[in-house]
């Protein structure tokens, strides 16, 4: 399914440029490599459009966001707007302050996002300009199950074709969407929420797949999303084999992403066209 | 012995905004997802009071503090005690330069502290107001041991008298105080100095533990410590059976941080009351 | 070989002041205790000469630079050059932006440095002050080979002579050149470049092995780029035996750091005078 995708990675080793958070940027470094893609994080104003000028990508995550970063990913964005690279937001905790919500709004309205991903919570900021996020985590109350699933896929639409964004919601089930249709990816293990960082390491994996296949970003997020998922199904087999515990979680799922290939994402994707 | 505590923190899942260093930040999130807690780290002056508002405790962790961050904590700082949340410190370095033993006294001045931790040459900086840190391990001249145990203790009481802040002195042995008892815990093992981060994991799980549990805080930070000193002893075995290193010891501490029980915890705990 | 180093690291347990990036900082200070010295990490202007006067040694890495840290890393350099203390410097990314390729001329001209080390491409772009570095790797034209060995070993030469420092060139084949003789160290495994931090890793080694050594900069810098190459082999071979991947490859190589010694290390080292 996904063969075209992958053989590109492995040839282009694109050049992922991460204005991020530094929670999370060691994973999402090592993510990138293990995936096939070469990382470099830089976020100073005074460099960060020609460090965009030779990368493949730019990936922008709001994560422990600044006065001075948010200057560098406005123009940064639209560096990479320009030379026609893919952009992927990631809207970490947006509305749980005003100043990330309202950074939100100030990216989209100047910046063209190939890719917006985030939790159910995060998205809906996004959508609405305002939330009540609890911190980085979705809130309960928005929670995505078979008996919405079919209006959060309508809203992921409509927000598609509001920003021009593919839409990834990341849950239990996650939802892929432009504004005419609609993948629904049932990888992954709950024990991928006791660890911190899965959401900006599938961010950055997009960042990845997006960097090697410009020309078919659904397809891209959408691998890049099972890809993620696989690996951390794997992981958490192993964790119970071991019985060790989440730290180990996250070093197998690492671990997984580095030995990822074809087959193997071919055989375990469960993905539903809605 | 800690039934209650345990349970209210798996309860309650408390989130715990940081602000904190960038040498130690990953771990910190990763062993509050592992206690039950859920991690914010946020520093920017423009939400730390929304951030600390929507969450159920506050980590100061001046680390790699700067000019910016020390304001966000002075703010985030007032926010908390305003609404009665649990406010930790870990005065970092304290002693090692004066922008490190000034912010502490200026953060002592105009923030009122639930709890303390440090090594006993920080915890010397803080009540001198100056000292001799060698960098951020304790120095060798502050050693305690069996002959000055009691002296420290006395110590320890006497800050927390000036404070109001519950005391925890970490070292081969450790100390946790208020103004009229201490508790002494010996788990723990040497080989946890050799990695970066036990102390500042320990100050964000204390964070946590007293989230849950703030209307008792001196058996929270108890409890806490022993939990940390606990999966350290594990997690030193699992190193001596598998002949691994360091790198491997923080993985297993935070694996078994993620697995601590109650039985474990009670059986696995040696505290003393003085 | 080197005996008299290795034993010196253990003797002074040095303190390492780092102003470095946030990306692999974790990395480099567990690496540092696990070798036997201790880290400092600290990056305030109003800071940081205090903390170079109580360290052993200052390791300047631009990885994430900004205009702030800049400012920092020239105090700092300037006060280390006072106290004769070893001053490494790590040039990450040098040639990838203008900001990067002037910090380090600048860095060059007010700062006297003991050792410089970087991939070849970095390091080119020290030599010409300008460079098409493809970010934090080097350029697959920038390629050391046996063909064009002798000729790279006379250009870190005459780079020596005009720094001042031991120049250490790494990739499949490591340089380390003052300006009359090379080492060249054929340690180390391809996949040790597909995890984030070997190159900042090693810079904060040499800065630990050289601070117990300051009277052997050449020496000392050798031994740690062989220990480094060392560690990287038998992470490896675990790796292979675990049928894991990077992210194992990391923790494996920072356990082997941690229990390196003189008979290992001896044995293993492959070294060859130029």
């Amino acid at each position: 399914m996904f063969d075209r995708i992958i053989e590109k990675i492995r040839e282009k080793s694109p050049l992922v440029h991460c204005i991020t958070n530094y929670v999370t940027v060691n994973d999402c470094a090592n993510i990138l490599l293990a995936c096939g893609a070469s990382p470099i994080m830089a976020d100073d104003r005074l460099e960060v459009e020609e460090i965009t000028s030779i990368s493949n990508a730019l990936v922008i995550n709001i994560g422990t966001l600044n006065e001075r970063t948010v200057d560098s990913m406005l123009a940064a964005g639209r560096k990479a707007n320009e030379l026609n690279h893919p952009v992927i937001l990631d809207p970490v905790g947006a509305g749980a302050s005003r100043l990330r919500t309202d950074t939100v709004k100030r990216l989209l309205s100047e910046v063209k996002f190939s890719v917006i991903r985030g939790n159910i919570s995060e998205i809906k900021a996004v959508y609405n300009g305002s939330g009540n996020t609890k911190g980085v985590d979705a809130d309960i109350s928005d929670c995505v199950n078979e008996d919405n699933l079919s209006e959060v896929i309508q809203f992921a639409k409509s927000l598609s074709m509001r920003t021009g964004a593919v839409i990834v919601i990341t849950g239990s089930t996650d939802i892929i969407a432009d504004k005419d249709k609609a993948n629904i990816v049932r990888n992954g293990h709950p024990m991928m929420s006791k660890i911190s960082g899965t959401g900006c390491m599938l961010t950055s994996v997009i960042g990845a797949f997006c960097a090697a296949n410009p020309a078919d970003i659904m397809e891209a997020s959408t691998a890049a999303t099972c890809a993620m998922g696989i690996c951390g199904e794997l992981a958490y087999k192993r964790v119970v084999k071991d019985e060790s515990g989440t730290s180990s979680l996250k070093v197998h799922l690492i671990d997984y992403m580095s030995k990822l290939d074809l087959k193997l994402l071919d055989e375990w994707a469960r993905v539903k066209v809605r």
